[in-house]
């Protein structure tokens, strides 16, 4: 399954959390993203030269998650940029949050 | 004194910190900051009504901190934008930080 082909559906009721004996199976469909807060939500550290390049990153994502209406928590200063997904309306991890990964690692 | 009138000074060697006993007079020149890790770093947390608007405003501040040469660190998502200051050559807040902060509540 290549997850950059998808694209995150609306996630309303009746979604389920991936099930965590899943997770291990997503984590290995991206890249170098860790699950952070019990699971709950993935994380990936990002590097850059400078501010002016992580900004840019950041715009980057910010494109994607329009796109796919979709969007991460994303704490970025000089020469870095940590992203962190999850899914709010069931506070924890859909397919979406990989989804939204494998784009993000794309850029 | 209107820190907003003020440009950052470069900060190499021998700048020094505000006095801690100085700080509060900086605070009540910028509008909601708080001291944040044991008064080395200054914080404010601003709202919005989506992640589109968040990330308008990251890219405002993006271009004050070009034309200041003073990077803050920034965290934002869905709606909210907290952006923390300091001064990394000093490891503390210089006038610089307080610059930058009223700069940015004139966005």
């Amino acid at each position: 399954m290549d997850l950059s082909n998808k694209k995150c559906v609306p996630c309303e009721g009746g979604v389920r959390k991936i099930p965590a004996e899943d997770l291990q199976k997503y984590l290995n469909m991206v890249n170098g993203w860790s699950l952070v807060e019990d699971g709950l939500k993935i994380e990936k550290e990002f590097k850059f030269k400078n501010f002016a390049k992580s900004l840019e990153f950041v715009n980057k994502i910010g494109e994607i998650a329009e796109q796919e209406g979709h969007h991460p928590d994303i704490a970025f200063g000089w020469g870095y940029c940590k992203v962190r997904l999850s899914t709010h309306a069931i506070s924890g991890l859909h397919e979406n949050d990989f989804i939204m990964a494998r784009k993000i690692d794309e850029i």
